[in-house]
């Protein structure tokens, strides 16, 4: 069986983009079997799209080809990357951030730049503003088809060489239940936050189901948050509205309102400027 | 051939959330059909869950194993079951009120609460906030690939026992071109509303085609809407943005304008709170 | 190996029904390719359907059954279709403007309405809101599975009689480093906007990568931008935050900011009103 093809992009479904680029791999083998994983990807974030590779990564059979298309210098130098993963996982995306997360937590094997000689859909040369479906997607269906071999793909280069998120390397400070993050992402949908704190290195800090922390966030150094929360394995352990601490399944600490929208209640966004402190004060 | 997997969540697509879920289904068994119903049933509403099972489920092959994860009590105490219809479908869901209009229009021959030390998925046990794709979607994808029979979901409980949705209770007042009842659901996309009335109750009270329908509508009692409104087989018989009354797709009464939204202009949303009386007057 | 069906509605993917139209194909045969195009075609804008078609349909296998359902008059007179391009591709639609675009870049070869006698599904036939599920999809999934032959679609009627957007007659005034003509669509997830010009159209102005255009954009007449823009191949050719000329993967001109929201930036939408003019003032 081929391996499967999962997408994700900033292209959003409200146009034709996503069906483009599933229709040219379909030109190249029409039984290919093509998933997506969300096309809601921030706009233009790398960062975004780094962590969204790294939460469904484990979800899917392995040698999946997964493609991610978030490319806001599509048409410049960055370049154009398949990566081969530790575990016989493929990732197709411009080399800008978006392997930061799986370089760390699976490993590259190798990485190569896609040959646009050979690798590039023929169809509108003129046009330089679609790589996703031109040269992402094509690569990606001749690779998982089978008509060309990972070396086929393009020249290898350093794995060392990889672009990576700047953010990655603002690293928590865990102690004796104690943590001190920033949040790396939110959900608009529901409203919870994640920080940059794993649930293991959260674990490893002492905190434990049905712990009471307090909890302080700080935007650009100015209070905008503090209070106690629980820490618990789920949000009904908290009556509706309160908010509620715990293990996301993303593998980072998470915190969002039972049946509510943390993000909203509370005013609260994601980045670097949002910092988080955790302290334990009871059970 | 395997039955289709056929779901809904209120995850909204807008992040990797199903595609994990139809990850680990692909894990159980690469060859499964997977399908959508829609991933914005409003944010933890058993009762929108209920009703759109309800709309789709006569649309797809018999023998579907349809899946509904709308699950504010997630890692909470509530049944995670999977029923078997009288017409052979399957729905695997929360048993939280996501059965009750096909328990009444369809009927449930069996329901069985998910044995979690057999049909759990087993890579992140260590967090319990995402039973969609562990439980759920892994169960579904077991039953439908024919790995576990359906005894071997887990332990058979009484159907007497399925949780219901208690607004199924408030039932309409029918009579003689006179009808009278709430807003059971709203399509914020299209603007239009759906009444507790269904299509065949409705012609039982006598209404035709090309009738004159004066329409109150109250919320908490307080008049928000009252016109007289045609009712007719489609949009097209009454002039852009007038109201039009007809039999919807979805087995129910229901209210919209010619290509424009009723909600919106008019400002009515959905609820039992949003009461609604129909009297013919004319034709 | 059967066609694939590839879908756009105007429904969005908020509610059940892009899922039973599936659904029902399903029902004709479960063997069926059925993707996706979008679900958020400008709700009742045969115009921009009419766009997302032509701008999609080279990028499919050909062969392909394509279906549009944005269908404003549902239930009246207007004609349900089926059309055969020039290149053998299928287009199955209302026959209200929607395959304008594709009349005259690819051709219509033949043109045939849907015998509701013989190729309507019956499930629901009081219903006359869905034609989506129960004609369009329904015809579309016999026809790629082979059930029926074009002929057998419904009676044909002559291409001559196949309806137009008004809008497409709008014709820009191409000159020497000059050109005049609308805004005929808006992307408003990047921002982007599309003029009436195709990129074929805009280089025989004479115009070259890397020339400074002066852009003049009216409002029913009323002056709304007036600056000078880069014409280049992509968005990274200027600084973020800036506005860029480019020939769009749509294949018609366009015009957007790198890395921002052209439409938010400058409250600009689309529309025959909003016209638009471009000199060329140097390089």
């Amino acid at each position: 069986m081929k391996p499967f093809i999962v997408i994700q992009t900033d292209f959003s479904l409200t146009w034709s983009a996503v069906s483009s680029m599933k229709g040219v791999m379909k030109i190249v083998d029409p039984t290919l079997q093509i998933e997506d994983i969300t096309h809601d990807i921030k706009n233009f974030s790398p960062w975004e799209a780094s962590m969204s590779l790294n939460t469904v990564e484990p979800y899917w059979p392995k040698g999946t080809v997964f493609v991610s298309v978030v490319d806001p210098g599509v048409g410049t130098s960055r370049k154009a990357s398949v990566a081969l993963l530790e575990n016989g996982n493929y990732v197709v995306t411009p080399d800008n951030g978006a392997l930061t997360h799986l370089l760390h937590r699976v490993g590259v094997k190798e990485i190569r730049e896609i040959d646009e000689t050979v690798n590039r859909f023929k169809a509108q040369e003129e046009v330089s503003v679609f790589h996703g479906r031109d040269l992402f997607g094509y690569c990606a269906a001749k690779l998982a088809a089978g008509l060309i071999t990972f070396e086929e793909v393009g020249p290898a280069y350093p794995v060392s060489d990889i672009v990576e998120c700047e953010e990655y390397y603002i690293k928590p400070v865990l102690g004796d239940c104690h943590a001190q993050g920033f949040i790396q992402s939110g959900l608009k949908h529901f409203g919870g936050v994640q920080m940059n704190i794993t649930n293991e290195e959260w674990k490893k800090c002492g905190f434990q189901l049905g712990d009471t922390v307090a909890i302080r966030i700080t935007h650009d150094g100015e209070g905008v948050f503090h209070e106690n929360v629980l820490y618990h394995e789920s949000f009904g352990y908290v009556k509706k509205g309160d908010p509620i601490l715990y293990c996301g399944s993303s593998q980072y600490l998470c915190l969002d309102c039972n049946m509510d929208n943390f993000m909203a209640v509370y005013g609260i966004d994601s980045g670097k400027e949002w910092e988080i402190e955790f302290t334990k004060v009871g059970r």
